[in-house]
């Protein structure tokens, strides 16, 4: 287990959120950490003009998945519209790059690889999306 | 006019919507700055264990301004999908820290002011929102 | 004066460092925010394989100035040497990156203005570096 | 293996710098994203007014973990200053912050191995500046 587990584990009982399932929350935000390196790095080894729409979106999928990461490390700052409103936005941003990815991964296997990493972090976010829907505020 | 807008014009025919109010893009990308470091002094600044729910929120909304921001400054990335759902996120989550920070406003002079700046980026995202939904994809 | 300024002013007593010139601070941050935008923007407007040197130097700018910028918003967590050492990361990187922009400015616009934000920002940094060698630890 | 690590191996040929350590790169790459992901729970969960210094140096910390991350996930932009000033930020501050969470690491469990984080962190940055002093830039 690594050190984010642990620390994760310490403070399940700050969770604003009843019936938080942590462990899935634990691989959500391992599948956004891994997203984010390769989205970065995919957009940094696209070679050419014609990859401009490619390269900006796994840019921006980068970005949303660190901080959409970041929001899950920070229990008490848990708002429960905040969390779906951004658990959908990552996962549409990882949908749409996946998409995009796929339309050259015949060229470059950099992108099939990433499109594979973004559409793992678009189910991480549904899973949470469908386990956040049961949850109950805590009282 | 600063070197940002400066640029934005230089690449509005680079913009893959046609309809894009231009203008509006600036504004809501001024909004998000502004929002950003606002959220991220408001949460440095949290004095006590009481503020621990409004100190996480302001930092999670900084670091969902700065993502909004970039993906505006990314002309050849822009995805319907994508821009809708990371504007309604970014709203959303102004939306609540604003409401978070009014809570002990009274308090601390930091949390009036950077609810005040949270609910104009909500409404600079709104607008946003309600322009796109009128673009078409450009042909 | 903006939001951020006036935040600044509230919170100057709580610097941990005697002497800071919060004039010069507010001017770097704005230099860096400046800055973020504007390599966040050329980055993403790069046309072409022959590019992605400069592509990517830019958004590891964009990248650097964030950082830099909200450590600047944090009073509280201000530490000398952690300071300085972002400081110097920021200005080399800006520097480099200004250098590598003017050497294709004649073919990008972009270029040219992201290389003269990037001397801005780099200059900023430098006279924050020489105002803090003569500040004090507050005592 | 990840796939950041299959990635890097792909995009090895292209590193602007002769006799870089990939395996101690990526050893880095991963250090820092534990690094950033620690300092974030770490900051988001600091109680009290006291705590003021350690969760500001904490999420200083884990943004210029990030930034150190992203500019080893970019080969084509590896300029050498630069890197080599970043590695110096990140040790700096990794180190720093390892030394405000001792100080009450009696107190909080997290801090502790927060600090523990920080210091590998600190420990690949120097391991990977020991290496490049030793490269040279490719011919």
């Amino acid at each position: 287990m690594n050190t984010t587990s642990q620390m994760m584990q310490m403070h399940e009982k700050d969770m604003p959120m009843d019936g938080m399932n942590m462990t899935m929350m634990q691989e959500c935000i391992e599948a956004c950490a891994a997203c984010e390196q390769a989205c970065t790095m995919c957009a940094a080894t696209m070679p050419g003009e014609s990859m401009a729409t490619c390269m900006n979106m796994c840019q921006n999928t980068a970005d949303m998945c660190n901080t959409m990461m970041r929001m899950m490390l920070r229990p008490a700052g848990m708002h429960r519209e905040s969390m779906m409103a951004a658990l959908q936005a990552t996962m549409t941003m990882c949908a749409a790059c996946a998409d995009e990815c796929m339309t050259h991964s015949d060229m470059h296997e950099d992108c099939a690889m990433c499109a594979e990493v973004c559409r793992q972090c678009a189910m991480a976010c549904q899973k949470m999306m469908d386990s956040m829907s049961g949850a109950m505020p805590a009282s």
